[in-house]
């Protein structure tokens, strides 16, 4: 996976993390990583701005790091987990500021699994890096095929399935939220498909009082998640 | 204000918005937008790649808009205003995603008014009118030179100011919403400042159980409002 930026690369280097290859621009010159570099002796290569520019889409500040893809979990490893109470699920994700809020959420309110679709979902990049501000190391992604296959393992598991949607649905004030939950957040444009809605055992609705009819993912996933632990804690 | 890229000049023209003046890539081709231009008669310039690089850091898609400023409210509007009795307080974000995103919340949650200092805090620009996706105009942006001076004035209005800290703070669910409220969110790295917060009425802490000790500031911004409109509507 490639990462990009200053910031970025400091931080990976004061930490330690793994860093297969590094990619600098020809004419960059910051001493504090250069030496970094160095210290941590990864291998470099000086490429044109031209080279940079078509592996990261501009945004470099002349350093690419290669780092280690990150290694998302299996479903059943979860669902052996007995401690595991309560776990959120994405429903196809788009925004990886998003995906980084609700890793920091999720961390913040003691969440130790998000399960999301392996396609249409945007996966860990260096955005979600950035957003979640190392919590991701303290939750597990667990990757999956197919969403309602994952909810029926879940299901069967104990587990209570908690939706948002408009219609249908009742106060998110209102849910008995005290067994074991799994809340699912929805796509920013469309919301949860009709098929995962279905499979809800409880549609939850968030009360508006604007023109708006939805708010941004990451912030409804934090209002539903404090939601759920209110009075669990 | 310059604003970029083929969606939000999409937007834009359709819903007829004020455009000062379009700049494009020279080789820009996008049929259904230069025909939008052409009907709502808008000076138009081609400019080179690097021109438009240039002006946009890089991400514009070939398209720049230049569209009139947006116009902040002035505090004393906001104080006239008897019908106002939630609104909230920025003390100097940095993050346009955070903004767009505080601004939408608000607008759901019906509160008409957000309070930004004029300095070190970010403005109404590209990213925050597409992250809060249509919503800035239903909420006045008010724009004051002090925060303390502006909490000073809201508290003879009768204004009790909700802060959020990690110390001398009590859990944000024991808190009494029920007057008027104005709640201050925190910069994104460091949180209300010292001065900010010796001004609080109360100084609420939602609780962490993880290794992170803060959210996002829009989530936390989520969670606080939907908690303070929780028993009043």
């Amino acid at each position: 996976m490639l990462v990009y930026g200053k910031n970025v690369a400091r931080d990976l280097l004061l930490e330690h993390k793994k860093v297969k290859k590094i990619i600098i621009q020809d004419n960059f010159d910051d001493k504090e990583i250069l030496s970094l570099v160095e210290k941590e002796e990864i291998p470099m290569k000086r490429v044109s701005k031209r080279e940079m520019d078509h592996l990261s889409n501009g945004v470099h500040q002349g350093i690419i790091l290669d780092i280690p893809d990150y290694s998302y979990m299996d479903l059943h490893e979860l669902l052996e987990d007995d401690t595991a109470e309560f776990v959120v699920l994405l429903d196809h994700l788009e925004d990886p500021h998003n995906l980084g809020a609700i890793i920091r959420t999720c961390e913040a309110a003691g969440v130790k699994y998000i399960i999301l679709p392996k396609d249409r979902q945007v996966q860990v990049n260096a955005t979600v890096m950035k957003t979640s501000v190392g919590t991701l190391e303290n939750v597990h992604l667990v990757s999956v095929s197919n969403l309602v296959n994952a909810i029926d393992q879940l299901k069967k598991k104990g587990f209570w399935i908690v939706g948002t949607a408009l219609e249908n649905s009742v106060d998110y004030r209102s849910i008995d939220y005290s067994g074991k939950i799994a809340l699912i957040i929805g796509n920013e444009g469309s919301g949860i498909s009709r098929l995962v809605q279905d499979n809800c055992d409880f549609l939850a609705k968030i009360p508006m009082y604007g023109q708006t009819n939805s708010l941004n993912a990451s912030v409804a996933a934090g209002i539903m998640i404090y939601e759920v632990i209110r009075n669990r804690k």
